[in-house]
Parts: C-alpha cells; sequence; structure tokens
C-alpha cells in the first residue's frame, strides 16, 4: 500500500470550519489503495495562547512544565479533526505521540526525535484507518512529555513519512515556494519544483511553508516533499533531491530577510587574534554572526563589518563596550536599516558570472552595496533597507524571476 | 511521611489569580515531615468548552475521541499549577494519568480505575517534591486515553489517597456539607462531620461538593475525607466511617431534590404481572424509577404512581404510550412540579418515631403528601414544589438542622 503523510498546519485549523474542510480535502484523496496519515498542529494562535497562560503564572517557566502545557494544543486538534473525518464516515483514530512511541532526546522545549514506533500506524492503516497524529510533541525517557521546539510539526511529518517510506505533503496558508517574497515582488513566480538544497539555502523563502529543520530531515532520508496551500486546487510546489544541472535556471529564488543589523569595528589592529577575540565573545553568548567583511588600511589598521540577528543588538553592545579598550577599536557603530539580499541557484556553480551580474544590476541602479558573501550556490548582499524593493525587482526582472506579462498587457 | 492528598475543582481553577491562591493554599500548608499529592479538574468551564468544540465538529462524538480531546482540560491544569507552585519556590512536578499508569477499563467516557502505579510518586515525594496529578482521567489498554465520567476527578483523588494510604482532602467552592441547601433553608447549619453512609444517603446534598462515587470508594477502603472551601480559614466538613450511636443526632441532614417527576397510571389491572411489566420496560430503557407507590382499590384495580428523573419524561412517554392497551391501563398522567424532601440519620435506625413526627408536621401545615418511601437511614416524601420551603423549614426547625438564633437575634 502507497502511504502520504499529509500535515496540516496550524493556520489551515484554525476554526472549526477550517478544520471541516481539512476533513473534505482527506476525503477526496482517500483511496482504498491509498494509506494516509495526518500530522498537525496545533489550531490557530492555540500555542501562543497557552504561553501566554504560562506567563501569567511564572515569571520563568519551567521547560518540563511547558511542554506538559504545550501538549495540549495537539492534542485538542487531532480529536477534533477525527472527530470531523469520523462525521464524513471515515475511520479516523487519534494519536498522541506518547502513544506511537515516537521518542525524543530529554532536552523540554527543544527535544530531537531519536525514533518512532510504526507498529501500531501500520496495523490502523492496514484496517483502512485514517490515523491523526499529534505533531510537534514526543515522549523522552521516563515517559516524560517533550516538544520539538521551532518547525516541530514539519519534523514530526517529515520524520514519520521516513519511517513508513512514505511521501510527505505539507498543507499550509500559502501557494507554495516562490521566486520571491510576493511582498516584496508583487510578480514573484511560483515555483514548480526545487531541490532540497536550494530549498535550504533559500531558507527565509519557505520558512513561512515549510521549517528548515524539516527539508534538512527530507534531503537525509531521502522523503519526497510536496508544499501548498490546503483546500486549494491551485498546485503547489514539489521539493526533492536531484539538481538536473543540464535545465537548472541560473538563479531559482531571491529571498529578502530584514532580521538582521549591520555592526562595524573601525581602526582597530590588524591581527587574527583581534578578530578570534571578537567572534569567540560573541559565539560565547550565543549570538549569530552572519556576514563577515572586513578590511586592512595601508598603515596596518583594521575595518570590520558583520551582522547579526536584531533581536542580539543589546547582548552585542553589552560585550562590545566591555571589551573596547581591552580590543582596542577606536570607533564603532551599529546600522538597524539593512536587508539581505540572497540570490540562490544550482546553476551558479557551473556560471561563475553571476556575482557580477548582480553588482553591475546593482551599480546601474545605484544600490549600495554595505556587505557580499558567497557560498556554493547563494550569493547574499547587504543593501539599505530603503533600496531592498529596487533592488529585489531588477534582479528579479534580469534572472526571470517574475511572472511573464501576458502580451497585451 | 504522612500524606494528604488534595483535590481542587474547577471553579478552584477558573482564572490565573485563583490558580496562584490555589498555590499559595498549598505552600501554606506543606511542611518538610507532610507529603502534598495535588489532584486537579479542568479549568472552570474547560470541559465544556471543549465538549461544544466537539459537538460543532461531530453530531454524534466518537467516545474515545472525546476522551482525548477532554484530557487535555486536566493536562493544561496540571501544568499552570506546578508553575504556579515553582513560583512560591516549591518543587512541583506534573503528571498526566497515563505517566502514572493510573489504568482503568476500557470504557471511553465512563472508565473504572482498575489500579494505580505509585512507585514515581513516591519517588517524587522522597526527594521533597509535590507532584500535581490530572484527575478525571485514565490509561487503559493498548495504551488508549480513556475518562473516569461523572464524578471523576473526586473518584481519581480517593483511589489515589487509598493507594498511598493518605487522607483525602476535597477544596471546592462550598463551605463544606450542610445539613440542607442553604438556597431552599437560609439557616441551614454546616456539619463538622458526617458518616460515609450518611452523605451516600444525602448524595443530592453533598453532589455540589463530593461526588457520590469517590465516597463510596472513600468508605470501602476509609479513607479519611475532608471537604471545603479552598483558600479559605474556614473549617469544613469531615466525611469518615463509624456513627457514633450514642451521640448520634437523630437526623443529620434534610436533602430536597426537583430533578424528578411523578408518573400516575391509573385503573390497572392488580396483579404482580402486570407491575413487573411497567417496570422491566422502563429498566430496559435504562430509566432509573426512584420512589414507589401502589395502591389496590376494593375490586382489585390497580393504581401506581412512581417518580423518574424528568430529563427521561419523552421516553417514559413512549413506553407507556406503546403499551398502554397490553397493560390495560385505563388513565394515566405525570406530574412535573413535584420535589422530594429526604431526612437522614443513623438515630432513625433506633428511633422509629420519625416518619411520624414529620407526617404530623407536614400535616399541621397542609404540606400535601404525594409519595412517601422508607430506607434504613432516610426517609422521603414527594410534595408538590411550591410547598417545598414550607417543608423543608418546619422539619429543619423540628429536628435542629438550623442555626440556633444568636439570643437577641
Amino acid at each position: 500500500m502507497e502511504i502520504v503523510v499529509q500535515k496540516f498546519g496550524g493556520s489551515s485549523l484554525s476554526t472549526v470550519d477550517k478544520i471541516k474542510q481539512v476533513a473534505g480535502q482527506i476525503r477526496k484523496r482517500k483511496q482504498d489503495n491509498l494509506g494516509i496519515v495526518v500530522i498537525v498542529s496545533a489550531m490557530g494562535n492555540t500555542t501562543d495562547e497557552l504561553l501566554e497562560l504560562a506567563r501569567a503564572v511564572s515569571s520563568d517557566p519551567d521547560p518540563r512544565e511547558l511542554d506538559m502545557l504545550l501538549n495540549t494544543g495537539e492534542q485538542i486538534s487531532i480529536a477534533l479533526l477525527s472527530l470531523a473525518l469520523q462525521e464524513l464516515d471515515l475511520e479516523a483514530v487519534s494519536f498522541t505521540a506518547a502513544q506511537l512511541n515516537m521518542t525524543t532526546t530529554s532536552s523540554h522545549q527543544k527535544a530531537r526525535i531519536i525514533d518512532i514506533d510504526t507498529a501500531r500506524l501500520h496495523q490502523e492503516l492496514a484496517a483502512g484507518k485514517i490515523p491523526v497524529v499529534a505533531g510537534y510533541q514526543g515522549v523522552a525517557e521516563n515517559n516524560e512529555y517533550t516538544t520539538l521546539g521551532r518547525g516541530g510539526s514539519d519534523t514530526s511529518a517529515v520524520a514519520l513519512a521516513a519511517k513508513l517510506e512514505a511521501r510527505c505533503e505539507i498543507y499550509t496558508d500559502v501557494d507554495g515556494i516562490y521566486t520571491c517574497d510576493p511582498g516584496i515582488l508583487t510578480q514573484a513566480r511560483k515555483l514548480e519544483r526545487i531541490s532540497y538544497e536550494e530549498m535550504l539555502e533559500m531558507a527565509s523563502l519557505g520558512a513561512e511553508v515549510i521549517h528548515p529543520r524539516a527539508v534538512e530531515l527530507a534531503q537525509k532520508y531521502e522523503v519526497p516533499l510536496y508544499v501548498g496551500r490546503s483546500c486549494s486546487s491551485r498546485r503547489g510546489t514539489v521539493i526533492n533531491g536531484g539538481i538536473d544541472y543540464l535545465e537548472a535556471s541560473i538563479v531559482t529564488g531571491l529571498a529578502v530577510s530584514d532580521e538582521d543589523i549591520e555592526i562595524t569595528l573601525r581602526n582597530m589592529p590588524g591581527t587574527s587574534a583581534g578578530l578570534a577575540a571578537v567572534f569567540s565573545s560573541l559565539a560565547e553568548t550565543e549570538i549569530n554572526v552572519d556576514m563577515i567583511s572586513q578590511l586592512r588600511d595601508k598603515n596596518g589598521s583594521m575595518h570590520l563589518s558583520f551582522t547579526i540577528p536584531g533581536t542580539d543588538l543589546e547582548q552585542a553592545r553589552k560585550i562590545i563596550g566591555r571589551n573596547r579598550e581591552k580590543w582596542q577599536i577606536k570607533d564603532w557603530w551599529f546600522r538597524k536599516d539593512v536587508s539581505k539580499i540572497s540570490v540562490v541557484g544550482p546553476g551558479m556553480r557551473s556560471q561563475p558570472g553571476v556575482a557580477a551580474r548582480v553588482f553591475r544590476l546593482l551599480a546601474d541602479r545605484e544600490v549600495d552595496i554595505l556587505l557580499v558573501t558567497t557560498s556554493e550556490i547563494k550569493i547574499s548582499w547587504l543593501v539599505p533597507a530603503g533600496q531592498k524593493e529596487k533592488a529585489a525587482a531588477v534582479i528579479a526582472r534580469d534572472f526571470g524571476l517574475a511572472e511573464r506579462a501576458e502580451p497585451g498587457e
């Protein structure tokens, strides 16, 4: 029997009516020779509401008790969706992660899946039933309940698909993966397919559709993924392995992120020891440095610019303030109004001119380039936030990422 | 170590502030040599809200999925109360019934407790922790989640106390057990203690405080019970065994119930076969007949009156309508505006004059007596609903069930 794991996110289950719609979609798909396993998140904002309750009773909630609390969100969803499926005369049966022995590590709030016992699922599937499984949850040693942290439900779905040797379909409230955020580039084009690798490089493009952690897992176990809008007839995007280099477009997509800030340290001694001191201090407080650029003056003094998540600014400020004299930094500042534009594409491996072409495009449009970094299939530019739309539009047009205007339009 | 099981009902946990108050009450009680195990119900109206959701997606919700859904109510409570206790620097740790292996029968929605594994609880208590356990839940064969049905949380608490050889304290939103419903008799007196047996006979007096099912279990395993208002310094009521006949008051309490209706069948053949036919037809549809009175005319024809729960009226109507010809009933009617007044007291065993005394009191006040039934420690009268206050007041005054007015009042 062919098996497909279908995952429905919280936005697809936010009301009783939406739950009924999802049940209707599952019924349409159900055929005798297809086994369907459903994985769900908590309804709508349930998780946030539960967290709010926790914070109302506790100034610093214990992760174990948070997991106990948050587990209820998915448990409500599985029961309600099962009831809705039964109302359509489908035999549905709900399971918590603990019931399926979805074992994880013991790290509450950020557990990692160890294994899943699929015996019960195979038994229910063989009986023609539709198991409805709580995503995001796990059970650790000593029968302790855990949650998987960010991207947990997507990860549950892919892990289950891997164990069941099934395909995995992620249903959410967007149509699929776009070449660029339609909020920034209205003519962004939906991709019919994309490789795991590109998807991971474009995390920010797809994070609202599927979490990178789940994509990584799918890549590792070669689980074919499909992402699309729930209860919609529009085709979504297939994510799978094997980039076909002959046909590969040079640039698959364009990601724009406003989450980082730029920090510049000016006139510090141009030694590797100095660089190491800065970055290890940041790493010790778990500040994630993304783009880095260093420049040495003729006189040997160094200028260093790098980006960090905007949420870590206060932390970074303290570290730099504390060490400024020791590190012999003459001057330093940060800049919040910056955007990172990344172009991703497997074809970049074989066509080295992409960077040059983008530099030229940006220069023509007078976009200031603050920083640049490159990886095998991705190049990122940091630009002033006010210029991101202009930059995104020119790159998208030049690399064919926008919808082609119909003749006459 | 002495152990006490404290149960807090949904009304004591209906808001974040109330949860904090309950945590405060537990802290006051906690001492080094006392082990406290807490059992909780779902917050406020959570269970009703969840049932409403279930009915919104399903016309006839599957009991298994209802149990999956309802289990979340208590799970939210245990997590939040544990967090609130931790906020007061107490080491609390929450457990679902499944985690403690509180095994039950497999009857969803009305499971019965089979056993509880207390090893984990003893371990946590020995470590100075306060286990916070989800009431109302159980786990059946195959790791299926169940709920215990009506009175479930009280029953969980008593069962756990029995296994731990502990006392059991039930905290709710009333002060204790009264001689009569204060809504009917404003001067009703709170009892300092009452026996299991009397408590069971006065179920309707105490049902809002503790469920009869839990009292039965407490009686069976001789678990000392205490019921009282949560977060209050007022003494509640102790429920335990061993009625002290020497000191026993003749009448302990007076219960008034409006839940039943009276059905009268007139002029039917005066045979036992006729009676058997009526009551077995009602029993087959699980209609609970309470009071019964039969009377035979000189000419041999029989009149039969009995009470059934008002909620079963339609069902009873159908049965009587269907069988009226076969049973040869000339005439029949029902009466909704009736109240049952019961007096309960261990002293009635040895003092047979109670019934006569009440008949006299009611006759003096011109209260119509529709039906009467007696048991070893209880006598019940059915009276017109409009006369229940008058009847309750005169009985309460005569048997000393009301507060004594202070001199000068």
